[in-house]
């Protein structure tokens, strides 16, 4: 089973950004502890701060992988392009946030990714990718 | 560990009602799975279309359970009064809907109950419940 | 034929309150005089101010019986969860109001309930309720 | 007792245009079944695309008819001089739709001619012209 | 000097429809005294209840008149289609109103005319034709 | 005189819950003092988490009550029926809050009750109620 | 008989300002000319920057003046006092803008002022004082 | 191969109004001009300001044409109507606009017709015309 | 103990402005009451027309007085400039209405003041001043 | 005579994704088949799934070419930076849409490009690249 | 050179009030310290309180200054009138403000000054007067 | 002293297009003024087209740099992932603009990015860059 978690802007500085909302674990470091955790589970770890290039990976893995684990982070209120590459490809997108964007500011209620991923886990820090998975065994 | 998963409005009615969203499992069936994946969880289930009365319970068991699991229904939308109680009690609480509710009509986009949750699941049908299990673990 | 007409909150107050603009008809008066014009009709009567009595009330007769009419009152501009339990069931409802609540105050406008149902019938006063009747004739 | 009806524009298509909707009655055909049914009733029919037309009309009869049933189409949405014709005769209108106007787009949820006419009675298909007959008995 | 009146609909029930908001003289009336106070200028009247039949006459004697004087009623509200021909023909164009429609139904305080023609006179009752008319010495 | 003090949803937990915004002190302490410092009044207190359990006690008790003070909580801001029932009956009704309702959240800002009610007192604490009672003196 | 023309914010420049707009005559000029084409009324002429000394003086003339033209300027879209203030009083104001305030910028469209005018005035240039004077004829 | 051009509101007018926006070619020459490059199709070209009369035409050869070209004018911005009648017929539609009514007022940039046509040509001046032609060649 | 009462634009008025709203009497009679009422309180009563002048009451005294009541009239609807000069003041500030301004006009519904003020007490009339004073005890 | 056409986000996906909407021919045929029809022209395909890289190819041909043919697809709705790049370059460029927008998501009615581009033509399928080459001819 | 410093409401109490946001320093302290940075501008500051003032300043020195600072405050929310005076005048105006007023409450985003000025300089405390004098320089 | 200049799309161009708006000077000779202006700091240029790249640059720069003054264009108003970026970097950062935006379209008045830069300084013209230099002295 091939998994691809697709983190976009900013998030190659957690651990390092805003500690109080995102916590201080650095994301490689995580990664390597889900790898062990799920080790009958091809994990692949992709980031970028390009919209452009977060579409290109979409396409790319996206009629071949078993899954898909995104936190677009802030594309995920501003990207329609990005939101129409999960409309279109055929693996199940999971949508996943660190933070309950929820209770941030209102900018961040909104995502135009949500309606065409298989669902939403937001909230639960970096356990959140962990429950992703979880939805794919 | 003692856990209650709390549903609202209709969802007595989960595997008669609206198949092709809900499916057409009975909630009772589905939740003696989940006690049997997870026997050290002392789990309890709690149904009411009255939003008093779900108030009511988050009140009861807020205060020592050792987590919540609330899928409130319609009155994510409209209740302001069950995140109150949410917000005013000490166990965490972890928002969940079985379908993915920011595919669906507008009004099911706002929920009122996010904000003073942990965490939201959505859109894993019943699986959604137990993922939200998985984040007591 | 059993229809049973469903009032929801202050109704019980119909020939007490706000008589220019509700009349001072009692509900109960006016319903014998119903059931009297339509002798091969099984009508019966629910009124409650509780949003979930309501709802448990659909749901009870909402799979056998032949019709539903409901004023949901103030909850019809409020009520998610009724509108749902509305969609639920297999009973078709008719929605009537007593006034034109489009010549009233703008929240009166919107009711969350009319879609799900067959059909709206407002503004003839209790009458209203005759014509709801005659729709299942 | 003389009642006319007035139907606005794309009316005279009914049977023809989007069955789906509006079935595959031809209204002539049902006006002569409703002339039947009311042989007490002198009931008059009206059709123009005409938003001018349909306000000479109603200043033609709105002084001297029993009443004037209404189904605007279109116009309901977009129309105040309709309203305002309504507003300015004396004889009371009552406004129908064939289908659940609110069930569709939201641009049909609001009827500029509701809050000056008598009552409103939607959704039950051509029926709902008989329902307006039943008012005025 | 040629002047014209253009009154649209519903206008011609002056004097009889709802006379607390728009009195009770009749526009015949009231324009046989407007013509016998300012008998250097030739005064026309024109009514119409149909949005083209308004366009029809501001074109027809928009390139020659020496002043318009409109009253377009309820479409004042709605027709962007004659505030297109006012800005198209070349005679000055004063948009009057009898009542003071910013009093009244917040529907009524936007015009889409207003901004084409010269100026705007309202709430003067009748009077505001012959106000209009002055500025045209 | 008879007054009644009815708490809505979630004033149970007074002195309990988020206590940097509602204070510490228990309302049947507080209700104790009150009693005390009007001995001439007859006080009634009533709390409930239901909507309709509120609507029932101002119907019942609305009629013939001196006067009535509500803290309808969460339901200030969504429920219409409350505030319909407020209008219904004929004793005047005080609405007050502990806390300065319009420095918090923007959905806390709007009131359904409030222009049903005699007047508003908000932002004082438990003194709130004190204030109320003395509008009655 | 004693009309009071009250002028506001900025109209001291009349004749200096943005000319395009406004015109180059001076507004005392022009008040002599007016004066000298109604002999027979007292006319006076008012302005003032300040919100306050335009209300004083609504208040000072309002109660025994035989008529009030006002043109409040930018005050018209933001006071809400100076609005009370002509309510209050027993005096008729006509409003009047120099410039066709529907024509400029979306702000200038709405103004508080007019509802509690008798009427409106707008768009004549400096002719709009006069078409105010002969309402008062 | 019969196509049918329907101008709406003001379109007579082309070459004489607003030459900046709509250029100075005669509607009826660029006509023939069109005529003469498609000898082969059976062109039709009819205007009118009436909305009623639109509808009229869109009805009487919307079951027979080939193709419609609606330019519907201003009233693409406001009739529901005539959408509703380029909706009940089988004839293709192609909406087209002189201008590029997306860099013109706010009220010009949504049209209720487009959702109803099978396509959108605009900003191209009369060229428009000539575009929809070879969309059914 | 000493408290100043601030009254906004037109309060001056009362007792002779629209009596229906606020009553017959005379603010300076009332005063007087109130200050036999609380003998041992040193009021003070302040009246302007003008937003700058409450601004530099309010500074004046908003450091040493133990109190004020703010009635702001219309300007609490406008002005944020009185609002900041609450917040930076350190003496405690009380919001009152003699009228139910919730039941009035929507743009009476929100004031800037409220939530820089401790408490807002509305709809009591005159009274409303005496129960601001009952906080201060 | 030369001519681009770029394409944006996920055009390289057609005749892979979403058939029903975008049909099922590939890009690369379909501009095959376009330069052989159009011999004379130079023609140039263009995709990129990156926002920037669009805008350096807009600067990059933006003052050479004779025409740039866009479809920016997501972008449209999102960039006003590729806006900004349209109206910097002197090179006209036409927008093109495959599918009719205006009657899919409300998000898509809104192009921040359309304004900047000669003109828009939407709705044809592929063809609508055709008749924007007919434009340049 | 002669550069004028105006300073809207509250601005006197700078150094005294909320100096979490402005700062502890008294602007007469600073003003001094400008002064003698620039001895070769003849540098005057003015602060009030009363909207009507800053614009009789503004008329004062507008067509003699070299330049105008403003820092309008609380008015540049809501004054139109100020910002009437400032496009009315020839003297080159600067907006500044103390804070960055974009990360604080929504209604201070927008000012109705900002348009009409050469340009902002906002969030660098008392150091934004000194930039702005920079830009005369 | 390293401070770094971020320029966003189209600024590339400046010089070349729309000289109206951002004047006629290329950037490049801009800058080389400003380092010979400011020999003591250690100016850095960087122009990029793409947001990623935007973003790549802070996160580069934005933990050692002492300054960063960024002009992010047209992605100013869409981009939350740049203000992220600048929120996320513990250099401080000065907001640029070239141009009044508030002066220009609707859409170029908000900008995400200022709330988490320092400061803003628009409207002076290349000058703006100088202006916010200064700051860091």
């Amino acid at each position: 089973m091939k998994i691809t978690i697709i983190n976009g802007p900013n998030l190659n500085l957690l651990g390092i950004r805003e500690k109080e909302i995102y916590g201080d674990t650095n994301f490689g470091d995580y990664f390597d502890l889900l790898q062990k955790e799920f080790p009958n589970i091809d994990l692949e770890s992709f980031q970028s701060n390009s919209e452009g290039a977060i579409i290109d990976k979409i396409q790319e893995i996206g009629f071949t992988n078993d899954g898909i684990i995104i936190n677009a982070g802030a594309y995920s209120h501003t990207s329609i392009a990005i939101s129409d590459a999960i409309a279109a490809v055929s693996t199940p997108v999971v949508e996943v946030h660190i933070s309950n964007v929820f209770s941030r500011e209102r900018f961040r209620h909104h995502s135009y990714i949500t309606k065409n991923c298989k669902g939403l886990i937001c909230g639960f820090g970096l356990k959140s990718y962990k429950l992703a998975i979880h939805d794919f065994l």
